[in-house]
């Protein structure tokens, strides 16, 4: 898929998972008033939501329907509450001590530390929640459950919580490429890989679409967060939303600093050729959508 | 069953939900070994291990036979591990500000604020993990689904996590019994009515026993936190890890507090009474069971 239509389809896309965003919290459910508002503050926050985009991307690579979108929907907005719950948690004062996301007070400034942990724990378990609404929808429960499973595995101990403890421990030790990049893999790469796989799981993709899936998002994953590294180096305050040069002012290890900002930028190429390459014979009946999205990925200027 | 005999039949299924739980975390996982350490250190901390013995319970009394016990362990195993969570993070200084559980050093006095909150985030996002594997156990994957769907309700926003949020946004100025009761109802109750719940679910009750097992697990939830605030007037310090008299000294309102000591014995009587009542006609193999559990909860010293 070319630049152009690329840049519309994530806007649809996009869209589309902000309303579903807006109705994840039932209406009807009994929720403390603040708690609610806390939850909402972060969540509707706006944001690239890449990781909804590329559930719904991967469902319809697989099964060329738009069917298949509406299906994955729970799966795209569970991600999303998974990614917005780690970054409450992470800007808290014992992490890494933000006052502000996107431009905005961190959840902690505007509702007190209390409220922020337990609009994260809260955001957390009911990602659960909706995932599991993926079988009234039509998906089958053994893929449902399937999916829980891996956001579990992916988003817990052996994949983003380790990464972020990893961060934690590591901090000023950083020394390696080889450390920064166990650290991104886990910190961001996994939740991106789950949210190709749950789409694919949506479609009912085999094994062997999952795993180029997962390979494809891994790659993405990883191209995202140096991309990440590069734009605070090189990127447009306005766009950012955050003051350029943080991380250097914050003494972050980042691949700018470790391999320079050239290497930086051959790295960002290789992984998204890389990403292209794994789905490119896994029978996908849309693999130029992923294609498309690697590519709009790699050239994001925020 | 007879209290003497329900105290060996506890121990029995608490010797059970602790070999489980030493192995909840899958010894070739990669995970950061301070993580590790940190949430280890939580989990096997004993204590009394109610809610898995509950969930054990549960599918017993329903199809009266081990094999629905051994399929029911990883609800009992899930539910202990947000429970589990739950404890590590209303502990932290900007919650509870605890320093002692059980008579340890609470989690973030041993291994810092951000592994105390990542430990939790981490068993939080487990349970999940843990309670879906129930499927390779022979729960049928729609009801393992269904109680991966129930613990994220009775767990979060309108559940556990938003009974912590009122208490949060109460402290103070708590004035009326119902007030007080919907706290207990969330912050307790719920992931004990889940317990039993879970426990149905492994044994594939139907409705009407599913709905009898959460009245039962309701009310016993509450009557065991009425318990808990009796306990600390008149209990043994010794035996409940903790000085008497603490919850007073904190300035939280109790039941005793609100209407005294004998009236509050009462009520956990009359609450046994009920819990037992929900289930003596709702078809269960084992009612026995549940029967003596409910008044081995009543009569507990620590």
């Amino acid at each position: 898929m070319q630049l152009a239509n690329i840049d519309s389809y994530v806007r649809m896309r996009r869209e589309r998972a902000e309303a579903a965003l807006r109705d994840a919290l039932p209406a009807d459910w009994r929720i403390p008033s603040r708690l609610r508002e806390a939850a909402r503050y972060s969540l509707e926050a706006g944001g690239k939501r890449l990781r909804p985009v590329l559930v719904m991307a991967a469902a319809e690579s697989v099964a060329g329907s738009e069917e298949a979108v509406e299906k994955a929907l729970p799966f795209a907005v569970a991600v999303e509450m998974v990614h917005t719950y780690s970054l409450i948690h992470d800007d808290l004062p014992a992490m890494d001590n933000d006052d502000l996301r996107r431009g905005r007070p961190t959840n902690h400034k505007v509702y007190g530390e209390a409220m922020a942990i337990l609009a994260g724990d809260g955001l957390l378990t009911h990602a659960f929640y909706v995932a599991a609404q993926a079988a009234g929808r039509g998906v089958p429960a053994a893929r449902a459950l399937a999916v829980v499973s891996e956001l579990a595995r992916y988003a817990g101990f052996p994949g983003m919580v380790g990464g972020q403890a990893d961060d934690m421990l590591g901090e000023q030790g950083i020394t390696s490429l080889e450390e920064l990049e166990n650290i991104h893999l886990h910190k961001t790469s996994d939740l991106i890989a789950f949210s190709l796989r749950a789409g694919g799981h949506a479609a009912e993709a085999d094994d062997r679409a999952l795993d180029a899936l997962g390979l494809y998002g891994r790659n993405v994953g990883l191209a995202f967060q140096i991309q990440d590294d590069i734009l605070d180096v090189t990127g447009d305050e306005a766009k950012l939303g955050k003051p350029q040069g943080s991380d250097e002012r914050q003494g972050k290890v980042t691949y700018p600093y470790l391999i320079g900002l050239d290497e930086s930028r051959r790295r960002v190429e290789a992984l998204t050729e890389e990403a292209i390459g794994a789905i490119a014979s896994a029978g996908l009946a849309r693999a130029d959508l992923l294609e498309g999205l690697a590519r709009y990925v790699m050239r994001r200027d925020h």
